[in-house]
C-alpha cells in the first residue's frame, strides 16, 4: 500500500530530453512523460483506453500522443481526440492523467486526485538549481521495498561498516549519537561524528593526515524525501559550536519513489558549494556517491532477499532504530488516514 | 481454458526432418513428435508413464521410442512394449497419443479425442503445396495469450500504425471501412484501400511513385487458423470492381497454437504468385513479413505485460473491433460447448 | 517438509578454506559457515537479529562475526556481544546456531535442536580420508526435489541409458537383477552384471576387448547418504564368486542435501585404490564421473520441470522400483515421527 496523496519524483528533467516519451511505473501504477511544446509536463496512464497498449510505444504528434496499436490519438488532459476510421468518439474513451510539475531540474508527480494536488506541498530543493551549488545528478533502481531503503537513510550507523571504503572510513560514525526528531511529516536527524580519520571519499579534498569532525544533518519527510546539510572539517576548529571555517559542505538529496511493492526508484544528488569552477571535483564526488549507493543497493537487495526467504523471522529493536521506527509510525498513520478518507472521485 | 476438438498446427513439416523427436507443448500439453518410417507423423505425450522423464529427451529405435531414463520402449500406438530386466509389462503402462497429420507440408494435431478426428475437418492451405505458388515457411513464438493474438488478426487498422515502416505505409488502411461476415467456425472480412501510397514491403515489385490500390480478403476460424486473398495493383486499373490486372498477389496463412496460457505458437507464410522462378522474390517477402511479425510481437507482448500488470483495467469498445468481438463469442460458445459434453474417454 | 534430526552435509572442508563465510542455504534455512581459529566449524542462522541482513556479508573478527550492515558483532555461540554506539545488550540479541562437526573431510550439520545432535552417528565415509584411496571431491547443484535424486540412485538402470557413454555402456546393468533389502534407515542394494562390454569411463584401465564382470554394492541411508562398493574385473576371475582379482575397486560417496524444495546439493567422490601413486589417474576418474552426474542432472532436472507442469499425471510402478518405494517408506515414517514429537525448544 502506498500514499497517493503526496509528490513523488518521477524523474529528473533531463531524462525527458534523453527520452521524449519516458514509461516509468511509481508505486505500481504505469505512467508515461512528456513535454508539452511549451516545456509543461504531461503525465499519463501507459495504457489506452482501447486495447491497452503501452502508450509509451506512441508517437508524439505535436503536443497529442497517438497510440501506435490502432491509432487512437489523445490530447494531454486525457480526452481521446481522434480514432482512425470513425467519426464519434465516445465519451468514455479518455485516459487518466496525474498532476505534474517541473522544480529545480525534477519532474514531480501527484499520484491521487489532481484536484488536491498543491503545489505548495512540493518539496524544497533549493541547491539543485542554485548558482552556488554544483552537482550531477544521480539514478539508482534499487530491488527493494521503498522501506528498507528509507531505514537505511534513517540509521548513519551503517556508514562504518556499509560504507567503510567510502563514506565511513571509521567506527565512529556508529558510535556517535544521534538526535532524532519527529515532525508532522517526518523525522529530523543531527549527528556529529568528532575527531574522526578522514572518509575515503573525502580524502582528495583535505590536508593529509589530519583528523576530522564531520557533521550529517538531514529530514526525511513522507513519501521519501530526504534532504541533508552535511560537511567535513578539520577537528579543533568549530564544528561543536557550529562554526564553519574552510569546510567541506555538502547538501544532499535522497529520493526515494516506490516503483512496485519489491522495487523502487533512487534520484540522488551530492551538491557541494566548494571548488564549484572545478567541474572534476564535481564529477569525483559524484563517482563517489555513486559507489556508495552500490554499496547500499548490495546490502539492502540482500536483506530484501533474505526477508522474502524467511518471513516469519522477527527483527530485535535497538535504540539506533528510534528514528526509524518513528517514521515508519508517522508512514503508518497517514496511509491510515488516506484508506479512511473516500476518494474524491 | 483451450477448445480440444478442432486442429491445430504442431509444427512445419521441415521441422521433423531438423529435429526428429520435437518436444512443443501444445495447448498446454507436452508433446513430443516424430516420423516413422514410412512418413506417418506419430505425437504422443512427452512423458515416460514410469517416472515422467520426458520421451523427447529419448532415442528413436525405428519407429519405436525408448525413454532413456531406465529403458521403457514405447511402439507408435504408446504402448510399452519393453521394460528392461522385465518379462511381464502392465497394461496401464502407455502413454497418452494424439492424431495427427500432414497436409501441405504442416503437421496438424487433434488434441481432443483422437476417436473423433475428422481429417476432413483439416483447413485448406492449399497454396502452401501448389506450383503456382511460392515461399517460405516461418515461425516466431510470442509471449502472449493466443488471444491477443487473434485479435490482432481481426482489425487491420493496425497496419497503419504497428507496420507503419513494412506492411503499412499510410493510415489510409486504418481508415478504409472493413466488410465484416461471421459464421458458424469465424468471421470472414473484406477491406479495400484504394488510392495509397505504396506499402515500403512491396516497393522494390512496385513501379516508382504510381499510387495503388489493396486488398485484404481473409478469414480466420477457431482455434486460430487465418487464411487470407491480398494483393496490391495500380490504382485506377480495376481494383474496386474485382479485376486483377499486372497485380502482386499474395496467400497468406497465419496459423495460430496455443502454447500456454502466455505463450504462442505462430507459424506463416506468405505466398506470392509472380516471379515464381526468383528465389530472392521469395527471401525478400519473407525477410519483410517476419520484420512485420517481430512488430507485432513487441507490440502484442507488450499488450500482454500491461494486462498481466493492471488486470482491473478495462477495454473500451470501438467500432473496429466488431470482428473481434464476434470472433470471441464463437469461441466462447464453442468452449462452452465442449465444457459441457462428456469426454468420450 | 525435511527431516530435521540428522546429519547433514553442509560442505566440503576445503570450501571453508575458499569462502572464509561460507552462505549455503540447507533445508530451507540459510546458513553461514566458517572456521574457529582452532579449526573447529561454527554454523549459524545466516540473519543478523536486528535487520535481518545476512551474516555471510560480514567480516570475521577473531572467532567472532560482525554484521557489516550496523555492526553488531557475534560470538560463535550466536550471542550478540557488541552493538556500536550502545551499551545495553538485549538478551534476545542473538541468532541460532548449529552443531557442526568436521569429519573425514567434510562438514556436517545437524539442524534439529543441537542438545539431540549425537556425532556418533554421523555416516561412516572412511576412505574420503584413508591412505589407500585417492579421490577429488566433487559438488554439483542440482535443480530438483533431492527425493528425485535419491530415486536415481536407488534404481542403477538407469546407467545403461542416461549414462550410456559414461559409467554404462551396455544394456545389462538394466537387464541385471538388484538385491534389495531394507533396514531402519534405508535401504541396501547389491547388483552384479556379468560378462559385460567394458563401461565406457573405465576402458583406459583395462586390458583392449575383454568382457567384465562389474558390481554395485551399496546402501542409502536417510536423508541421502550413499555409499558404495563397486568394481570392475576381467570376466572369469572370481566376481560372481565374490574374489577380487586385479579388480578396478571403488568406493563411492554421493551425499545429497536438501537446499529447497527444488534445488539440491550433491557432494560426491569416487574413491580408487588402484594407482594411487599417479594423481593423472584421480584426474580422470573424477572428470569422468563428473561427466556422468551431468547426465544425471540433465535427466533429473527435465523430469522436475516434467513434474511441475503436469503435477496431476500419475507415475506406473515397476518392479525395478523396489527399492524407492522402500526408500520412500522409510522416509515418510521418519518425517512423521519428527512432526508428532514435540520440539525441544
Amino acid at each position: 500500500m502506498f500514499l497517493q496523496n503526496c509528490w513523488y519524483v518521477a524523474a529528473w528533467e533531463h531524462e525527458l530530453k534523453e527520452t521524449p516519451l519516458l514509461a516509468r511505473t511509481i508505486i505500481g501504477q504505469p505512467v508515461v512523460l512528456y513535454k508539452a511544446a511549451n516545456g509543461t509536463p504531461v503525465a499519463m496512464a501507459d495504457r489506452c483506453c482501447h486495447r491497452l497498449a503501452p502508450l509509451s510505444r506512441g508517437r508524439l504528434e505535436g503536443d497529442n500522443l497517438r497510440c501506435m496499436y490502432h491509432g487512437l490519438l489523445y490530447a494531454p488532459d486525457g480526452a481521446c481526440i481522434e480514432i482512425p476510421g470513425q467519426k464519434a468518439i465516445p465519451r468514455i474513451a479518455r485516459v487518466k492523467t496525474f498532476a505534474v510539475a517541473a522544480r529545480n531540474k525534477l519532474i514531480w508527480i501527484w499520484m491521487g486526485d489532481a484536484v488536491s494536488a498543491d503545489r505548495s506541498l512540493i518539496p524544497d530543493t533549493y541547491a539543485l538549481d542554485h548558482p552556488d551549488w554544483r552537482y550531477r545528478p544521480g539514478y539508482v533502481r534499487f530491488g527493494a521495498d521503498y522501506r528498507y531503503i528509507l531505514d537505511n537513510l534513517l540509521d548513519f550507523s551503517h556508514l562504518s561498516y556499509v560504507h567503510a571504503a567510502t563514506l565511513g572510513g571509521s567506527d565512529l560514525i556508529a558510535k556517535a549519537k544521534a538526535e532524532v526528531e519527529s515532525f508532522e511529516d517526518g523525522v529530523r536527524i543531527r549527528r556529529l561524528t568528532l575527531n574522526s580519520p578522514q572518509p575515503p571519499f573525502a580524502k582528495p579534498f583535505l590536508a593529509d593526515g589530519i583528523n576530522v569532525d564531520r557533521w550529517h544533518h538531514y529530514e526525511i519527510r513522507v513519501p521519501g524525501i530526504m534532504s541533508m546539510d552535511s560537511g567535513i572539517q578539520a577537528t579543533g576548529t568549530g564544528v561543536p559550536e557550529g562554526v564553519r571555517n574552510n569546510a567541506l559542505e555538502f547538501r544532499a538529496y535522497n529520493l526515494v519513489t516506490p516503483e512496485t511493492e519489491r522495487t523502487s526508484h533512487y534520484f540522488f544528488a551530492l551538491a557541494h558549494n566548494f571548488a564549484t569552477d572545478d567541474p572534476s571535483t564535481t564529477e569525483k564526488l559524484h563517482a563517489e556517491v555513486s559507489k556508495a549507493f552500490a554499496e547500499d543497493e548490495a546490502m539492502i537487495e540482500a536483506q530484501q532477499r533474505a526477508i522474502d526467504e524467511t518471513p516469519d523471522l522477527k527483527m530485535v529493536v535497538i535504540p539506533a532504530d528510534a528514528a526509524l521506527v518513528q517514521m515508519r509510525r508517522i508512514l503508518e498513520a497517514k496511509l491510515a488516514r488516506e484508506s479512511a478518507t473516500p476518494a474524491a472521485l
